[in-house]
């Protein structure tokens, strides 16, 4: 498995332990974790606190920089809008994403923001990234979450 | 003037007095101010600091709600592809915008996020409200960026 979105999938495992719903990014410079986040809206009761955008801050924040030019984002599911157009405000130079997400991914798996035109700066986005192990994970929690297991309460 | 885009306006006018771009936005519920603010990206240094955003937070923390269902937004500028996703995820009743935003604007004037499908909540999106002042202040600003007038240096 990619070492880099093993570090994402180790954040997904977090969330899951915490009952989030199982989504972990990490972003990296030169090769070298700069910071890591998962999902956090259960715990914060912010609908906003998704895994990408608190990498992002706490990615700005400990490089004390304007942007993320020169970093790569890992993520284990496709972003939705909010977080593609994060990533492009931040100017990123590069996207991961392990699963698809049809119903609300905005790379390409709902609707394709990073060609539609409405960003001035070009991130590349790759997807399907050690899918089946991203992929995997969120299948579990929302299987369980069927069943009324564990993290059945909480959602 | 509609008195909710007033206070919005408001926002955007404090923001350029501190040589922000000059967006605000208000959050309301059943008439009543619930969170305003502006964009703060040069103070904080995070690109992501837009005035949808923060007064949302503001709203869910103010509230202490897990979301903003009941509450309508009103913001001077039309609303990026990350602000309109996190006004769906936050599932905003209605959202009032001033002036249109050809560049990277996500609600009609570069992509229209609302009608695209990749969202699972119905928010309300209106245009051009006191859309004269809200794109005033704007022109007026970046005019004084290129002249090389006193917010020059900061951008």
């Amino acid at each position: 498995m990619n070492k880099f979105m093993q570090a994402a999938l180790k954040e997904a495992q977090l969330a899951q332990e915490q009952g989030e719903v199982p989504v972990g990014a990490a972003v990296f410079q030169d090769g070298k974790l700069i910071a890591a986040a998962h999902n956090l809206t259960e715990q914060t009761g912010d609908p906003t606190a998704h895994a990408e955008l608190l990498a992002i801050k706490a990615a700005l924040a400990k490089l004390g920089a304007k942007n993320l030019m020169g970093c790569e984002l890992f993520v284990t599911l496709e972003p939705c809008a909010m977080c593609t157009g994060a990533i492009h405000l931040c100017k990123l130079n590069r996207v991961y994403f392990g699963a698809y997400d049809a119903k609300s991914g905005a790379c390409g798996g709902s609707v394709d923001l990073p060609v539609s035109g409405c960003f001035d700066y070009k991130t590349e986005v790759y997807g399907s990234i050690d899918e089946p192990q991203c992929e995997a994970i969120l299948k579990e929690f929302f299987k369980d979450i069927r069943k009324g297991g564990k993290h059945g309460a909480k959602l």
